[in-house]
């Protein structure tokens, strides 16, 4: 299976080859995306998702863009749709921006693009590896504390493999504590309505080999209150100033159970996440609105194994759907960053990541 | 449509008959209860759920056993079986134990059965009345204290007229509120695993007229967030001397939620759902496992009307499923029951309810 453990990649033709994951784990689907617009609705209508392969995509898109344009001005226009293709994943941002400041004096846009698009997927895995590094020692650290040998490990959503090159972020320091011989169990929240951790964490881990279990999403609060939950890590969309954290809906409701039940919740990103701009997580992090339909119908495959689509909700109900929440800094027990573990504290941020 | 706003009834050949509920929202179909095999059937795979219903099915499937036994100590071993279709609602054991009590003396066992399960259904339909005026003040109260005319009120799970007799707990100050001219809009959590509230509650309030939208499970802590929940209101299936509240899975996460956010978070319940054998819910409560199926399988129509059950994580991923989670009642801001609102605190409650 070509790129199983990557979410994309340039082909043999030097177009950007993604896995689709709205079929994953129903089937495994590749898109070749050749143009500006087929990278925006890939982005859109979430063929690729996960705040860091977004990232990727859009600086891959920009190469794509750059082989439509004759001038660096016409590649804006192009820069524009890209960036604004999903309004909460800051790293979608800040990549086409990287890019685009990177391109400014280029005399060769493709070559160069495609040059820099590459450092730039380069630079991320080595930011997973660091996360894995620094993750993987809390870990030990909290199996040391509580005299265990196996640890249990509650995501939500997917921020792995699928979300960010090469092996993620909040599942990053999980895959690193399998290849140090640690007993690690997951417990990965279904994460409606779109369901990434039930079908894209429950395949990721199944194809690593990582012992798990899917939950349902009001599950996660009755295992901490019984003992059975160790530690949160989940991703992050973007972490403000202060230290708020914007992710996946559903992940505030658990940061308040953790704290309620004192289990360690850990958040798990690359640098580029924190958005200096916003001081106050909460009151201003803008929050994707998307389809009711994604509340309101559900795939999955029948007994014939066809993939189907069905209505779960009176067909009249109206349903609204908000894409994330943010989660307060204080319910954070810390940062793991590429760079090191932090306190979600605007002094500790500005100083290890502003300097 | 016979029995619309009933989820059960004594049919004309003197049966139960009842809504089942598991074909809900995608059809409207009942089912004949002869025996108590199938009323214990019924009861695990929940054709008919909430606590109060499943009270009142005990009870007829007593007058349903009755059918099938010669002597009081044969219909004992009919009774067990019913008082063990389930671990968690109490109100099944209450009516179960309570008709075997009134049945002790009986020298005409079908006769006097049917007559006091008919006497448990009014004065449950009683309690619901009295439930509705008791939310439907506080709700009024509310609105007051804000200076606002419409409330938003979020519910979890379905506690309406499909699961207790007449109106419902928790939905019945919504209704009684409604009755009053208040502009009610419900958010309704979808609760998963068994989607309960995307398919029984949106479909009860849709048949009633009441403004509402399904939710994802994971989205109440934001909309609290975001200011857009003025209060909560809950069913519940057994509540512990020192008001700690069992109730579907995920009601924990509210609660937290709620109190993060000072929105008030009410249960209601009849009298019946005190159990003052369990001092301290949180750690005595019996929790129910139920089937990895229902988290792995969604059931839905497609776009042909066909309802289908198709598989939505990967095949060989196992899951869990606790059936229900218990709220520490320092999250709970009071109890409305048929005999007025209470705190959830142990001598109020002890004082109020054991006298």
């Amino acid at each position: 299976m070509q790129g199983k453990y990557r979410a994309l990649w340039l082909n043999d033709e030097n177009f950007l080859e993604v896995i689709d994951q709205t079929k994953l784990p129903f089937s495994y689907e590749t898109k070749v995306l050749k143009t500006t617009d087929e990278i925006v609705e890939a982005i859109k209508d979430m063929t690729v998702r996960g705040a860091g392969v977004i990232g990727s995509v859009a600086a891959f898109g920009i190469y794509t863009a750059c082989m439509e344009v004759k001038s660096y001005e016409e590649l804006k226009e192009k820069a524009l749709l890209i960036r604004e293709s999903r309004p909460t994943a800051v790293n979608l941002m800040w990549a086409v921006d990287k890019m685009m400041e990177l391109l400014k004096e280029s005399s060769n846009l493709i070559l160069d693009a495609k040059k820099y698009a590459i450092e730039l997927n380069d630079e991320e895995a080595l930011e997973s590896q660091n996360i894995a590094k620094y993750g993987a020692d809390i870990i030990e650290d909290i199996l040391k504390q509580k005299n265990k040998t196996r640890i249990n490990i509650l995501t939500h959503c997917n921020a792995g493999w699928l979300a960010v090159i090469d092996e993620g972020t909040a599942l990053a320091p999980i895959y690193e504590a399998k290849k140090r011989g640690i007993d690690v169990h997951v417990w990965v929240d279904e994460t409606r309505p779109r369901n990434q951790g039930a079908s894209l964490t429950a395949w990721e881990l199944t194809q690593s080999g990582v012992n798990h279990t899917i939950i349902a999403d009001n599950t996660g609060g009755h295992l901490m209150q019984r003992g059975e939950v160790d530690m949160v890590i989940t991703g992050a969309d973007r972490v403000s100033a202060n230290g708020d954290v914007a992710n996946k809906i559903g992940t505030y409701l658990k940061a308040l159970a953790a704290f309620d039940n004192d289990v360690p919740f850990y958040v798990a990103i690359p640098a580029s996440t924190f958005d200096f701009d916003i001081k106050d997580g909460v009151k201003e992090i803008p929050i994707e609105l998307r389809s009711e339909d994604e509340v309101k119908y559900m795939r999955g495959v029948d007994s014939d194994g066809v993939v189907r689509e069905v209505l779960i909700t009176p067909k009249d109900s109206p349903a609204i759907n908000y894409g994330f929440d943010v989660t307060p800094a204080r319910l954070i027990t810390g940062l793991i960053t590429d760079k090191g573990v932090c306190k979600a504290d605007l002094e500790e941020i500005e100083k290890k990541f502003r300097g």
